[in-house]
């Protein structure tokens, strides 16, 4: 960490600020400037306290932390890219991954002819929403375990792999029974307890981000699932909250860019929630094929008209089978398969 | 609700979304303009499914809602404020209620030389994180329920009520326990199992505002405490993220008044995570009087360079009984007491 | 518009707002809901006064516009897309369109060789500052019109066409003198007297995005060029101001997908300024090509390291021409040539 | 400034960053920790050239610039506030300044009108907009130079000093002939060539913040105005964008706390715009004299239904008196007097 000083801080202060540092198991070097002296202090800023406490202090001005505090999920510690086996789909390797399905469950009718139109289009990971969190308590709130077991129907019937979203530390066990990918939904972001539940769990974890998360935080996120055990994360990008009010969120696609830098874990991109709108959804498919993103999260509902949740954002069949066929001759001018 | 077509759209196109409202249960009224139609859905939006799916036709503009959403923690359901009594500490009324404690409980000493301090500058209720949410796995998480001890200890040495946070649904059980309000964090303002658990204990719950939460959706997650049968809500604003770097969070101070206009339940302000910065607390504790808010939540450390967690924002002893001497005669021009 | 009372508003005051409507010129339609009472105004919004006053009155809940404000720039006003000839560079149909050059014109030496490396590796349009908008006055502030010389010898050299920013109204003269392009930087995005002065230079104008401008705002600045008289605007998106501090500015690639739906002109992404960091540059304008962008405005330097201005983001030679292989696959399979 | 590589730079290219620092000026003097080496670069920032080109070398992680970049508006250069005569009224002192009337100029009848009902309730300055920055071409511009005499027949009448926005170069002499204090709008934040051309017209100069201005940015801003030797600065905090739609803008009142630790000068806030609703303009004029700040800009109408901008956010004339008498004991209580 390096602390600086407010300028003109007297000899006696800057040894207090020493003192401290050492007290914290730091070892400090000071560097005095014309104005303004800053102290280096040495040691894991991993292991030992941080040190931002001493901006307390009132001859400090500010602290700065020197290293990343993400390690598990880091480029650094895993320099290869993870591949992530789904019960036969790879994920984070050439192949680019589509999962898409309803943004809810609504019934068998619904999600199976779904499933089978989003097979035929190249979709190897069905979604479907069976715990939903609304934010009014008076909205739809999801056909919950009626919800899973469609969910596990719909597996048996077409070999799609599930991916769905957990909301309580009390339902991880029968989702997990139900689905090949719990979600993380951007409300529970940074829901630490929950984070820690479904990586006990074992299996494969995507991340959305927060509505507000800084990159830092979010690496930190999975940092948690990874430090308890559990590395099987996907990252999803879903947009991010600002002050556009166009759309519902800003798609941060360059968020995908980022994450390939920094972690070896898969990202995935939604444009779906990522925008709000049916009407972007192709143009970011494609923008998140060319950023670098391993795979795409879509809402494909039959009659997006008659949704029970956010019918607004969801293609219907043919729009996805668009979608696809656009999709196609990008990938492979970066080189990776559907 | 209301909603808008496209530029000329042909009667036929019209007519469809008629009778698309029409079979959601609302009655279509629609209006002819010279270039637009717009068409008023008359029925009750809070017990009719949303019309905002009818964005995905190709003909549909936008939607726009009338009616808010939030009913229970409106103004119009309950004109008169709602005055909390804290187990004889009454929030919400004429007296302006001060916490104050530490960020988290690091010991004995720590947690009662504060509690003293606090109590005999005036604070009525004691705040103290036992369990921590923690951006890094590698950070300090709290003491857990060695700290709910050391609450509770500390409540029985001082008589001051007690609030800390919840952060799992299984630990609501023993927080309520050991405290008198129970407090949903910022990262947690939207898990709404967490919230609805925290409901049925029946505790007076002390709801954050999340990380860029709207006030919309923050009055709608106070809804779903008031949905589950427990209307001892206080709100509870701690600054907003915004593009700002000086400071850790924006407080948005006006969130009070908008909130006093709003709703019948008291408004807190929590002016050091607001701004994450010792020299900023007074002046914006002075503020949230002078808007309105029912009362203060400050973090007070013995010691905050020493602190584990968030010793920047701290305020020693000295600086607490200072606020609480300038906060006086503003509360008096208020009307208000201590 | 739509004027939408608060809930139970006796007739009296019902018929008060009507009157106020009629008074501003529009004719009103009354729809009676069970609990809330919505006016719909008809009459063209854009010769008519705004109501959005009449929230002014207590019984009035909020005021919504119908129509868009934007005319000239509207795809409707013009279904086919603006194609713009930069004296014989076609920016806005099939070929994409590649701006590059060094943030800051330092000196003839560096000017020129960047210049020819980036006509070599297929660029059209050469960038540069002459004038520059500093955040600090202490920072270097460009060459002003010795930078435009610098820049008509580049054109006469190479034969590429010049773009560059005006920063005043008493530069627009001379900037048009030696430009081909004028550039309104995002500071000056809703200068609305500098806009009106560029739009009379009859000059094709880059109107970049302002720091934290909505979609509607940004479409309304470009209105105010074209209803001055000159069409050739193209739109330039370059990172809007989040809470993300990873990188300087979040690029909305999105808002190309946006652009090119609302409007017939032209759309370039700049990801330079977008990002912040030369690592994401190359990312991020294959995922412009992706989305749709009509071209990109990328920053070049032959000695990143040593450049006066914004370092950290330009691209080397070398890195500009790894960009431009990595293009060229994904233009072909979009159908575009460069 | 401190240059921090990446962790693991071997020898050579460590050597290579400190003969870069070495070459822009600096002393280089390395800490070698056990992962990561951290430079400081000891000379003056503010009269040397950045480093923070030096991002550009691949072994650099990141710079950080140690010294603040303001000197004439900060603190530590005038220790003392800064109390400016405006012709007669101090602001900056013990005596807290209103500023009211309308948005925009209307007509002699509407302007004198409202200055003669502020002036009776003690405002001290008269604002109103003769040239208008509009969103839209199509919206009312203001009246111009007529607007001008109207505030000089408004001020010769009442002997209120006058404030009124510059948005344009050429208006700058005859906007400084007809006011008191030249006004700059959000929009124009950062156009440094007006802030340039205002500071030689030698009048005090109101210094709205951007939409999303960073402190550190709205502090260099106003030192562009002290550099061009004007030092007649105030700063005008009226809400930053965020991503809240239930007001038009989020006042941030930390600013003005914020602004009175970096700075001499005084700080005003305006409510109006900074909430955009006038039900809450009160109880945020409270909190700006509770946090420090040194006067309020306020939108005052004779009947705001009827104005032709903004109407939904100015008082009338007894919600202004409402306002006054509201402020009074709480200025008392903070030793201030109107």
């Amino acid at each position: 960490m390096i602390v600086i000083l407010k300028p003109h801080t007297p000899t006696p202060q800057v040894d207090e600020v020493l003192r401290e540092i050492q007290r914290l198991g730091y070892e400090p070097r000071p560097i005095f400037g014309s104005e303004q002296t800053v102290v280096a202090a040495i040691g894991d800023e991993r292991t030992h306290l941080t040190l931002e406490s001493l901006s307390a202090m009132p001859q400090v001005e500010r602290v700065v932390p020197v290293q990343k505090r993400h390690k598990l999920v880091s480029r650094e510690s895993h320099p290869a890219n993870s591949v992530l086996d789904i019960d036969g789909v790879l994920v984070g390797g050439s192949q680019f991954c589509v999962m898409a399905g309803p943004c809810s469950v609504e019934s068998e009718e619904q999600l199976l002819s779904t499933a089978r139109a989003v097979k035929a289009a190249g979709a190897t990971i069905l979604r479907g929403g069976a715990y939903k969190p609304r934010t009014s308590p008076y909205e739809f709130q999801g056909l919950g375990q009626e919800g899973l077991a469609l969910l596990k129907l719909a597996r048996k019937e077409t070999g799609l792999k599930i991916i769905t979203e957990v909301l309580s530390e009390r339902h991880v066990e029968q989702v997990a029974e139900a689905a090949d990918i719990l979600q993380i939904g951007a409300r529970n972001a940074q829901n630490y307890q929950l984070l820690i539940e479904c990586a006990r769990s074992g299996k494969p974890i995507l991340l959305k981000r927060g509505l507000s998360e800084r990159i830092e935080e979010w690496l930190l996120a999975a940092e948690y699932i990874l430090a308890h055990g559990n590395s099987k994360v996907l990252f999803c990008e879903r947009g991010i909250r600002t002050f556009e009010t166009y759309t519902r969120n800003t798609l941060d696609l360059g968020a995908a860019a980022i994450l390939k830098n920094e972690s070896h874990l898969p990202v995935i991109i939604d444009p779906s929630q990522g925008c709000g709108r049916a009407d972007l959804v192709s143009a970011l498919c494609r923008g998140a094929a060319a950023v670098g993103a391993d795979g795409i999260l879509v809402e494909v509902h039959p009659n997006p008209k008659k949704a029970l949740s956010d019918g607004q954002q969801q293609l219907d069949i043919e729009g996805f089978q668009s979608l696809m066929s656009g999709l196609e001759p990008i990938l492979k001018a970066l080189g990776r398969s559907l």
